[in-house]
């Protein structure tokens, strides 16, 4: 079973700035933990600022992957061009956001994204990926937990 | 532990209507798995067309219950006073949708309640109920997954 | 056949305030007026200021009767839940207004529960509900009117 | 008793096109069989595609007859100037809409005609004229059924 | 002279959550208060988290009570059934909001109650009650006070 | 001097109706009044309820005559085309209203054939069109008043 | 006959500056043509570039006098105040702007003072105040004009 | 114990245009009661139609003050400067209207200078001027009360 | 192969006002170019001001026709009864716009009649007529090119 | 004579997904097609998922060809940055759509980028491409069609 | 070389109020340092809580100063009338604010006056004004700093 | 004291298009004036068209700058991911816009990125990068100016 979690901009800082709200966690930790808990799970994990580039991991993997789990930050809120990536692959991809989105700023309560995804994940910090990975997991009807 | 979930409006009808798109599972059944699927944990399960009901049932509950899963059907997108009891009580509340709200009408895409939430979880179908209560779980610490 | 006759709330006013304006007749006088006009077709009445018992009643009624006449009062206008409660049940629901509510107020001119009703009857006093239920009739291909 | 229909712009078409939702029957057809159903009823039907043709039609019978069914097509949700003569004139005015526009195209759900016309039928099909009649009926006192 | 005070949603949690930020009074404490200080009215208390039972309250006592004091919650701004039922009553009501609701979320500063109102009391505490029951007195000539 | 009074749909009918409130004047009388207080003005009068007839009419006397005088009626708050032909003409058109439309329903307070007139008269009733005609002739820098 | 013309905020420089466009006449000059074309009026004139001050003005005449010109300049868009005195005092407001505000920025086409005056008068340049005070001497029945 | 007490624009006018729905009594005569009625307050009144000096005025005073009671009239809606003047102050500003704005037009719905007043009466008439005073009473713990 | 042109409002104008932006070219000196350019093609023009009669036109060849090429003009903005007629027709309609409308006046950014068209050409003057065309030969896999 | 290809985000996709509704046809193989069409023109073909690539190609060819035809993808409607670039350029640039983007989601009714270019194609599927490329050779005075 | 600062409402309370957030300097110390920074320019320096004498001050400087300095305060948000004034004067306006506009309440991120003044410049505290001084400086081509 | 300048897209054509308007004078250019008048600060200037790209450099230089001078160009108006990454680093940004925004398009007047900005310099042309250098400096205390 592979997944692929991709990560949006600024999500590069977590574990780095702010850590008296965040954490000292960084995600790369946070996925090491991930990798341990589903030892049967094949993993990718890419990041990067770069709208397009996220649009073109997105086709990378999109017909080869069981699911992605995508937290695309800042763009969330104003990408088509993610949202119309979304709908053009194969492999299901779940939305997840660290913070409760709507619990912010108005423009953060629209998600352009939102409607070709599975799902949506908001607010339950770093334990939303695992959330996500386990619907996967559900969904196909294997029991990998460790 | 003890755990409440809370439907709200329609709900009641699940398994029994549409059984072509949501399966003849009721709630009741898919309820009792979850039963069965985490022993250690008291579970509350509360349904109610009458969003002054569900006001009451998150009061009673509020002060007492380590988590609350809330499925508030159409008063999601209407009832302030939902909102406000969620933010008035103290045990954390997880929404939670069966169908992905992004995905449907406009006036889906706007929650009333999300602001006072802990988090939300929607489009996973009845999966959702169940990553809720194990972020509850994995919030407090322990290891309660059979 | 059998029809539900459903009235939303301060519809029990009727015939007991604004005698001026609504004329002496209560509701019951004229429910029966069309019990005797329409004197095969079993009818119930139901009347509610609570938006969670009209729910409750549309479920209870929508899934062995031919046909619900519903005036939903001021809930018309903020309900999303009665408006999914139509669409889940089986039973044709027509919506009536006393009042013409496209001639008052701006909140009254938008409906959230017509999208899932059968038809619309708005403006003609009472005579709205004999128009909805000869519909039901001649949708049944029956000729029942005395 | 006098009444006269009033179609708007591309309702000539009826039973001409999409013949498989909207059925073979033509207007005219139809409304023979409304001559035949209110005998004592001295009828009149117009239909044009032109805004300003249906003001000058409303004119013309406004002051004379007891009753007009106007079903303004896509004139409803555009034109200022009928809504104006519908005011204008002495006879009461039934808005008629074959179909249920409150679940269409939201441009559709604004009416600019309604705040002038005695009452709405809208979702009803081709029966939504024969209900209108009959309230005009209703309305008179008499009792034209055949 | 008899005046009805009706409490909204949430409003019954008063002197027993956020005690830091509302005080430890509980709005049975201040009623009794009330009481004693306007010894000559005969007053009535009543709470409720349901939309549909405030309506019923309000048409209990609205063709008998000199003056009802309502404080709708969380329904102030969704609820045009409350905002008729003010409408259709005989006595006068007035609406008090605890905190300056105008100084909040911006939902909260639309009522959807305040046109059919006498007047409208926001942002003094507790003693907005007493305002509005002192003006209920001044306008009837009286002077009750203790 | 040559000047065209164009009138919009419903006006044909002043004098005719609401005569409580618009007076006995036909707007054929009161051009007869117009014809004598200004007799070396070479009038021209048309009316439709019909847009495309406005827009026909403004093309022909658009490029010989000195002014024209527009009351669109309902047209002026939905026509584009008008609007597009007022500009398309080398003569400079007024637009005249008989009432205050900005002190009137919402939808009238907003003009699209505004911006290509050269000045707006609304609110001074019939007097409007000769206050119009004046005006054209003040420009001509001619003193034809009577 | 008395009448005062009120001019708003920067109207003072009417003539002093870019008289490429608006010509070298002051309304000083203007307004002493007005006089002579008016023997038999009492004008009264007042500029002011403070908002109260308008008001102030207002209440002063707006008792005594037969009518009043008010150019508001920009508070025409922004001064409730304004628009609440005209409704207040007794003497009819004619709305004059020199320029058409129909064709200019788009905060200009809504103005707060024309639903308590009785006519608007726009973009004739200064012609608009002579044919504002020819219908005030119109509506009195006298015939002043020189 | 020192309160002033401000009026904004066309307030000065209460008692002399009217009558016939504001009475005949005049502020002036109404400041009396008051004075008579809290004998122990130190009062002063102010009233000026120019936004500014009321600004010049809650500046004034708004440091030496126990409280000020401002009925801003039309300035309520369009004045960010006296708003920010409120919160610049020390004393505790109430917001007084004679009228219930939520029932008037809709550009009277919103208040900018609310969010820094204490609270807000609307709809009371004059009472609501001693409404605020026994409230500012209440809260310096005296019983001033005559 | 059959191809109806039909122009709406003002287009008659082309080529006989503002010469120096349009150029001296008539449509129907543009239209003899088109008939000798494609020579195979049965061609059919019409213009027409008024919005009932391109309706009339558009079900006149709908059903017989290969392709219709639409200039609505005006109407493109403001027409529902047009969009609804294209919709109701069987052969397919090209929307071609002579100047660029996304790059004009904001209400012409919408076009009501989009929705149901073939396909949008805008902006590139008369030779989107000459582009539809040629499209529609495209489609029909002929070769019909001059 | 050069014209340069720009294809936005997603549109490397066509012709490997969905091609039951988009056809086997890749953008590469249709380019071939255009290539050997117009075998005078020099094509260059660029597709990125990058916004700021598009922006950068359009720079790159922007001074030195004959025109650019772009179908900017999901940017189209997000990006004002693209739309600066189009404007900032000497070449001409035609925006083309594959489908019709008017009668999709309402977010895709509305460019970003149209205001700067010389025209839209929208909804001939591939063939707008050519057709984009003809009106190019067209203004250029040429006839280089094979 | 002639500058003139002008403030607005409540900046007269800066440095006397509120000094943990804005210190202890009142703007007369500050204006005394900009002196003394730059002796050979002429300052002026106005301070008014009236919108109208903002523009008769803007007036009176505005045809023989260099260069004015304006901190509109609260009317920045409200005031057409100060924007007008800006665009009818000659000298170059440059407007300040000391705190970030944009990063406050929705309603101070719309300024009516930006479209006329040479330049913004927003967030940087007093030391604005000392930018927007050396701006004009370096616009005249002179080097006068200190 | 080290201080990093980035621009955004476009704004490398700078001196190279449109010098009527601009100058002839690149960014470079302007660059190495910046170094030869602020020899004691460390520079560094990046530009690039690719939204992400900023955001890695406001990240690569945002924890070890004094300062950052950022023009986003046309993703000032849309990109939420800037806005976070300007947020999320440690180094104070200055916002700079050449031109106007507020005085442009209306989409320029919103601004996602200014929130976390500690000021914005708009409108003063390339000086206005100086302008927020001298107030980088002004606020460490030093006086580098040369």
């Amino acid at each position: 079973m592979k997944i692929t979690i991709i990560n949006g901009p600024n999500l590069n800082l977590l574990g780095k700035r702010e850590t008296g709200i965040y954490g000292e966690k960084t995600f790369e930790a946070y996925f090491n933990e991930l990798i341990n808990r589903f030892p049967t799970i094949e993993f990718d994990y890419f990041q990067s600022n770069v709208e397009g580039e996220i649009i073109n991991k997105l086709q990378d993997v999109g017909f080869s992957n069981d699911g992605i789990v995508l937290n695309a930050g800042g763009y969330t809120h104003t990408s088509v061009a993610i949202g119309d990536a979304i709908k053009a692959i194969a492999a299901p991809v779940t939305e997840v956001h660290i913070s409760n989105i709507q619990a912010r700023e108005d423009f953060r309560s629209h998600s352009l994204i939102s409607s070709g995804v599975k799902g949506v994940i908001s607010g339950f910090g770093l334990d939303g990926y695992r959330m996500a990975i386990e619907n996967i997991i559900h969904d196909s009807g294997n029991s990998n937990t460790h």
